[in-house]
């Protein structure tokens, strides 16, 4: 296996791309950090593998797949992360078709969606990508104002359900909603001056929540073209809720409601 | 109104409560930072203000609590964020009693209890006080290995929260525990290996929700202690969830219940 120095171009490579979500996205690549993220990627989504040595010795060379070798003071360089555990993993960006989010590919089961507008905390959208596979959500369609999905901090936030969570983007939130009335999904807006609380409806049917940015909320545009404005109750003097909380607590209920 | 400079002992006091959890709580003090955290903090809590020249003039002077001018570089050496307000207030812990929180003073009200244990993430103590506050939760108690509710990251998180969530901590969860099932409230242990989903169980009445460390979840000892073992169902390959996203299904499930 070669052994790449500090200098080598492969390592300024991937620190150009730990740095820049644009070279990123022209090179249409992803980095993950980390053992399990390394154990849990799909085999057809790896382009490349860089390990320390002693790391490599715990998990072994991996088949058909250019692997390479660092002194643990380069991997410290290429890492994102305080403590680098030694292994870092290019992939190549899945892409998901948009419409088959919408309408819903797996035959029997009613599509759970959630539509982010500018969502723009890396840890709120790698919670809200965590939390959306264990509650069942079947598809996520972000804005291109939210943040990276590829940034380091998003990606690791996921704990791994970037590998498993169908994802798409849209430039025209308002059409992407008008698709969805028309493959029958109803649209819920969660938002602060919603007019019937969250609990109140039947999401066993195909749903989408739309969960706005963390200071201004959803826009108006895309609340006025919802079917339904929610409302989560707040007790006290609270006056919101993180972006990842409120998405939690909705896509929970609807959970519920189809367990 | 005094002006202080770099080098006056308050200033250096104020660097030396931000690093130190010891110093703070030896003057028996918390720091909170910003216009909000300033106009919602207890009048009778304040002990000092700290101004910028600009903050001032928008704020005006409050009156009978000692307050200060510093230059915006000085604001910046005392300040804990990175984007300063321009008004730091140092205020008078709160102190709640531990029996009261376990049997409820309100009246008619059923408790809502958290019991944390070793919660270490500043965020996310911060968000389940927010989210606590907001779902109805009556009080919150904490073992001594969890992070410092003073922390400076954990009380701006909470969002002024921490101004009106009752808490207190504990050196013995298990003496704590009992005293809970002597008040008659029902003891929850949120557990990966819960035996019963935890939509299947009855929260109108006193409940405590019992949330582990972020690692390694709740210890053995807490977890046969509880009366139940609750279960938040996840599909796909999601290992575990977020402290704080765990907490917001809970309480929003007893809120559900109660409204």
């Amino acid at each position: 296996m070669e052994k790449l120095g500090a200098g080598n171009k492969k390592i300024k490579q991937i620190q150009s791309w730990q740095r820049s979500a644009k070279d990123r996205r022209e090179a249409g690549i992803f980095i993950v950090e980390g053992t399990k993220m390394y154990k849990e990627a799909p085999s057809e989504w790896i382009k490349e593998v860089y390990f320390t040595q002693k790391v490599l010795a715990e998990l072994g060379e991996p088949g058909n797949v250019p692997c390479y070798l660092v002194e643990d003071s380069v991997f410290e360089k290429i890492s994102d992360t305080q403590t680098p555990q030694g292994v870092l993993t290019v992939l190549r960006r899945p892409e998901y078709d948009i419409d088959k989010i919408i309408t819903g590919n797996t035959g029997d089961e009613a599509q759970l969606l959630l539509l982010l507008e500018n969502i723009q905390d890396p840890g709120n959208l790698g919670t809200i990508l965590r939390v959306g596979e264990a509650a069942g959500v079947t598809g996520i369609i972000m804005t291109k104002g939210t943040v990276d999905i590829f940034n380091p901090k998003v990606v690791r936030s996921t704990m791994g359900s970037i590998y498993r969570m169908p994802f798409a983007f849209t430039e025209d939130v308002c059409e992407t909603i008008n698709r969805m009335k028309k493959a029958g999904v109803t649209t819920y807006a969660a938002h602060l001056h919603g007019s019937e609380v969250y609990t109140e409806y039947d999401y066993s049917k195909p749903t989408v929540f739309m969960i706005g940015n963390e200071g201004n909320g959803l826009t108006d545009a895309a609340t006025e073209m919802a079917d339904k404005r929610l409302l989560i109750p707040m007790e006290g003097s609270v006056e919101s809720l993180n972006a990842g909380i409120a998405t939690a607590v909705l896509i929970y209920e609807a959970h519920r409601q189809r367990a």
